[in-house]
């Protein structure tokens, strides 16, 4: 499940690149399905480089923008839980990917989302700097 | 436009890196507007650890799934003209990624979708790895 096919300084290295992305891409779903906005922004990085789009959005950019739009999100009426399935990280020098399924349980109903996130490795570690969600139809 | 925050080897070098990204993702968009698969797939790295998720789709992961799915949009029935515009490129190091709106009138319809494009630089120059579009709503 999480696997890459370009090492960059050997195996052992690229190991413990994916499972430090895993665990920072984890946090931002723990921290969504708890509303811990403050956890949640510490999963990405404090830039205006960071974009973010939502199922049915266009793009955000910018820290103010991102960062405002995800306060908006928690702060909503909705409790959502999330299953994550079908998780894959790619880790390219000092730029990391992943692919997942965000099944979500909500009061409102249920859903798929497809999600991409990309991080970046700073000096206090991996950060999401870009996430683009979108909504799997039913077929 | 075209800009990016973090320059890795000075802003003249990112500046070519942002050009050269910003044509291959161009070309990208021609290749499929002129229903050319050939010149579509050799704007991708061909390897298996490419992905893409077209909207409303699952993420598809692997070269055979990903240029499966590109052939047969390409031998689809419908003429795809595109505009693009709200184009950024960001470069990190190797890895380039692209956020740009595609504006499409079709025979059957007109839409935009906002897309993600992440870009890896090989030998050959930049090849697109991964691929997110989603539908943006009307609001």
């Amino acid at each position: 499940m999480e696997e890459t096919e370009f090492a960059d300084g050997g195996d052992e290295v690229v190991a413990i690149d994916i499972a430090a992305v895993t665990q920072v891409n984890r946090a931002f779903y723990e921290a969504f399905e708890a509303n811990d906005l403050d956890a949640l922004l510490q999963t990405w990085e404090r830039s205006d480089r960071v974009q973010c789009t939502h199922p049915g959005w266009s793009v955000l950019r910018g820290w103010s923008e991102v960062a405002g739009a995800w306060a908006a999100l928690i702060d909503g009426p909705e409790e959502i839980q999330f299953v994550l399935t079908n998780e894959k990280v790619i880790v390219h020098g000092d730029v990391a990917w992943v692919t997942i399924d965000e099944n979500m349980l909500g009061s409102s109903g249920s859903g798929t989302v497809s999600a991409l996130n990309i991080f970046v490795r700073g000096d206090d570690g991996w950060k999401m700097i870009g996430h683009h969600g979108s909504s799997v139809m039913q077929r």
